[in-house]
C-alpha cells in the first residue's frame, strides 16, 4: 500500500537524455520524456493501439511515437496523430503531473486534479550555489516502508557497515524520537568519540585533523510520503558539536527518496548533499563512491529479510524504542492512505 | 487457445539429427526422433514407468529408449519392450500423426484419427528447383497470434525495422485485406519510390541497379492454423511492379510458420524462399543473416507487448484498417476452435 | 511430505567453518552455527526483532549475533542479549536438536522433546580407523524420494551412468527386495562378469587384476527417514563373491543421505566409505571425483522426472518389480508420516 496523492522522486534527469523511460511507480507502468520545450512528460506505458509499450519508442520533434507502428502519443494522453489514421476517437492513456526540481523529476502518481506543486517538498541546499550534491538509484526488492525503517533506525551501522560509519557508540547512545507536525524526527549523539573511517576522510577533506576525539550526531528526519533527509556530522570535541562553528566540523545531508515500485520492490534514490568545497568535482565523485558502497551492504540485508518477512506473515515483529522512528513514520502513512480510502495495511510489520 | 486439429511446423529435420528432441507444442510435451527406416515419429514426452522425459533418452535400432531404466516406447506409442518386464499391460502414451514434407517436420496435435495429410499447407516453391530456401527458428515468449498480427500489418517496418525494410511510404501506402476462401490476404503496393538496404542489396545481388526508382509490393497471406507467407519484391519502376519481367525484379517469399507452444509463447519457424540464384549458397546465407537480425528486432516488441497485454487485460485493443489482416485471421482462428469445440478466446486482442 | 521426528543430515562439519549456515530442511528455514564449546547449535533463522536471517549475521564468542542490528540470539532459542534493549520479553524461536556425529551435523526438526540419540542411525565404518570416507553434496530440485526410487533401483545405472558402473547385466539379473525390521534391502547378485570401468579402476587401486571375470554385488539398504547405504563390490570370480576373502575383492559402502528442503527439493549427502587402503587421502580424492560426476549424472533425469510428473498430476507410475525397493520405502515413510498424524500423501507416484 502506497498514498498515491502525493510526489514522489521518479527518475534523474540523466535517465531521460537518450530517449523515453520506462518506469513502474507505484504499481503503475509510466513512460517519461522530454518534450518539445524540454519539459519532462508521463503518460502510461501503454499504446492504444496494439498495447505496446511506448518506452520502446522515440521523441521526435518533442513528441512521443510508438515504436511499433507510429502512434504519436500526446503529453495530455491523448492520441495525437497516426499515419493514415484518424485518432480522434482513440481511446486516452491517463497522464501524470510531473514536475522537474531540485534536480530530480518527480511524479503526482494518484489523482491529477489534486496534484500541488505547493505540496513538494522543500530542498533548500539543491537550491542554494554553497551546497553540492551527488547520489544514485538501486533497485531494491523489499517494500518501501523496509527502507524507511532502515533509515530511522540507524543502530544498523553499528552491524551492516562497519567498516564505514559504524561504531560501537552508536549503539550504546540513548535515541530520542519526536513527531514535528507530519515530520517524524530521530535523533542521536555521540559527545567525545573517535570518529569512524568514513568521517575521518571527510575531517581530512575539510583540513581538519582525524586523530582527535569529536562529537557525532545523527538525525533523522522523515517526511511523507517516503523522504528521509538525515543531516550527520563530526566536529572536534568540545566545540559545540551539531551547534559548533563550520571551522570545527565536517557536515553533511544523507538524502534519501523512496519510491514504491510495487508492493515488495521500491527505487532508492539516495545521495548527499554537503556544504563545504561545495565546487570540488573530485571530493562529489569520491564521497557517492563511497556511500553507493555503503548503501549496497543494506541491499542483501533487506532482500533477504523482506523474503523471511514472506514466508513467515504471523510473525509479529518488535517495535523497540530504537524502532520508534519507523513506527511513527509508517503511522503517517498509514493516516495518508486512510485519507485517501485505502484500506491502511501493515504489511511487513 | 490454438486448433488443434491441424498441421503445425514441429521442427526442422537437422534438429533430429543428433538424438531425439523434446519440444512442448499446443501445450503438449512431444518427443520427435527418426525411426529405423528414417520415418519421423512423435510419442508423449512421457515414460509410463517413472515419469521422465524420453527425450532425455536415445534412439537404438531405429526405437525411443528411455534413458532412465530402459523401457523402448513404440512409435504407436505402446511400449515395446523393457528389460526383463512384461509391458503388454503398460499404459500407451499418445501417439501424433507425423509428416516431413517441404524440409520441415509437421506434426498434427489433435485427434489423430482426424489427420489428413491432404489437409497439408500445399508449398510449391520447396518443391521446384527453381527456388531456394534458408531460415531458421525463434522461441518467442508471447501468444502466437501476437505474431500473426505483427506480420498481417507490415506498417510497423517502418518503426520496428527503419535501418533494413522500413520506409515512410509504407505507412502512406493505403492497405487492401481481402478473404480468398479460407486466407486472408493484405495488400500494399508502393510505386515509384527509392528501395530500402535490403532491397538495394537484393536488386544488387540480382545484377540490377540500386539506385532508380523501383515499385515495391508486399501481399501478406494467412492460411490456417498460422501461417503467414508473404510475396515480397521491388521492380525497376515502369515496368509493371508485380507483374514485370524476372531481368526487371528481384522478388521473394518470406515464410512464417508460427506454433504455439503455449498460450504465451511459440517457436516462430521464419525464412525467406526466393526463385533467383537458387544454387548460390553463399547468397542464401547471407540473407539467411540479414532476415535473423530483422526478425530479431520484433522479439523484444513482441515479448513487451505480451507482458503489456497480461497486466491490462481491461483494455480493449484497436481494430484499424491496417488492422484487418490481423483481425480477419483470428476470425478464421476463432471459427476453428468453435468447430473444435474449444471455447473461442479473443485473448491478446 | 517429510516425517519431522527423526534425525536428518544437515550439513558437513567443513560448512560451519567460516561462519553461520543458514538452511532450509524440511520446509524451515534454519541457522546453524558453532558455539563457544565448538557444539553445532540450530535455531530458526529469523530475527525476532526485524525478520532479517541471523545466517546474515555472525558468530562473536560463540554467541549468534544478527547482522541487522545486534541482538545476540541464545542456543535455545531465546534472545540473549540486544545493546540498550532489555529482552527478557522478546519472543523465542523454535532451537533444535542436533548431534554431531560421524562426520556429519545431524538435525531433529521436529519435536525436540521427542528427541532422542539413541535414534541416530548407527554407521560402524564412520567411527573404525579401518575405514576411509569421501564425499559431497547436491542440491537437487525434486522430491526426496524419487531420489531414494533412484537409489532403491539400481537397473537405471545401465542408462544413467552407461560409461562407469552401467552394464548390460544389471538389468537382466533379478532382483530381490526385502524387509528387515524397518528397513527395506534390495539386492542384485551378477556371477562371472567382466567389471565395468569404475570397478576396474577400483580393482587395480585394490592391487588386484581388472580383465579377469568378477562377481559382483549390490545390496541396498533404505533406513528411515532416507538414509541409502549401498554394499557394493566386485570379487575375481569363483571366490565366493559378496563373501570372498578381502584379498580377492574390491568393495566399499555407497553413503546416501537425502535430506529434504521443500515438497520438491533436497540436500543430497553423497559418498563412499571404504575399508581399503584407506590412509591413502589420492584415493580418497579420486573415488570422490568420479562418484561426484556419476552421481550429478543423475541430476538432470531426476530434475526433469519432478517437473514432468508435476505436469501430469492424473498419471499413475507403474510399481514394476524392480520399483519394489523403493514402493516399500514409501510405505516406511508413509507409517512414520500417519504416525506423526501427517496426511500420508503419495505425492510423485
Amino acid at each position: 500500500m502506497f498514498p498515491k496523492n502525493t510526489w514522489y522522486v521518479a527518475c534523474m534527469p540523466e535517465e531521460l537524455a537518450t530517449g523515453p523511460l520506462g518506469r513502474r511507480i507505484c504499481g503503475e507502468a509510466i513512460v517519461f520524456y522530454r518534450d518539445a520545450s524540454g519539459t519532462v512528460q508521463a503518460v502510461e506505458d501503454f499504446c492504444p493501439h496494439r498495447g505496446a509499450p511506448l518506452s520502446l519508442g522515440f521523441v521526435h520533434d518533442g513528441q512521443l511515437v510508438c515504436g511499433y507502428h507510429g502512434l504519436v502519443m500526446g503529453a495530455d494522453g491523448k492520441p495525437a496523430a497516426m499515419p493514415g489514421q484518424r485518432v480522434q476517437g482513440f481511446p486516452c492513456n491517463k497522464a501524470y503531473p510531473v514536475i522537474e526540481r531540485y534536480g530530480f523529476v518527480w511524479l503526482w502518481p494518484g489523482d491529477p486534479a489534486q496534484a500541488d506543486p505547493a505540496a513538494l517538498h522543500h530542498l533548500a541546499w539543491a537550491e542554494s550555489p554553497d551546497w553540492a550534491y551527488g547520489g544514485g538509484m538501486y533497485h531494491i526488492q523489499c517494500d518501501y516502508r523496509l527502507m524507511i525503517d532502515n533509515l530511522m533506525d540507524l543502530t544498523h551501522e553499528t552491524y551492516v557497515h562497519a567498516s564505514s560509519i559504524g561504531q560501537k557508540e552508536i549503539d550504546e547512545a540513548p535515541v530520542r524520537t519526536r513527531m514535528e507536525g507530519e515530520q517524524v524526527v530521530t535523533s542521536r549523539f555521540m559527545d567525545n568519540i573517535m570518529a569512524p573511517p568514513f568521517w575521518r576522510a571527510a575531517l581530512r577533506g575539510n583540513g581538519l585533523a582525524d586523530d582527535v576525539p569529536v562529537d557525532r550526531w545523527q538525525i533523522c528526519r522523515f517526511s511523507p510520503p517516503s523522504h528521509v533527509l538525515i543531516e550527520v556530522g563530526v566536529a572536534h570535541a568540545g566545540h559545540g558539536g551539531y551547534e559548533a562553528a563550520p571551522e570545527h566540523k565536517a557536515s553533511s545531508i544523507v538524502v534519501d527518496f523512496i519510491t514504491p515500485e510495487t508492493e515488495t520492490s521500491h527505487w532508492y534514490f539516495w545521495g548527499m548533499a554537503r556544504n563545504f568545497r561545495p565546487d570540488d568535482a573530485e571530493l562529489t565523485a569520491s564521497i557517492r563512491q563511497g556511500q553507493g558502497k555503503i548503501f549496497a551492504e543494506d541491499m542483501e540485508m533487506l532482500e533477504r529479510q523482506q523474503r523471511n518477512l514472506l514466508e513467515h506473515p504471523q510473525r509479529d515483529l518488535l517495535k523497540l524504542n530504537i524502532d520508534a522512528g519507523g513506527v511513527q513514520s509508517r503511522r503517517i502513512i498509514e493516516r495518508l492512505l486512510a485519507s485517501e480510502g485505502q484500506a491502511a495495511a501493515g504489511a511487513g510489520a
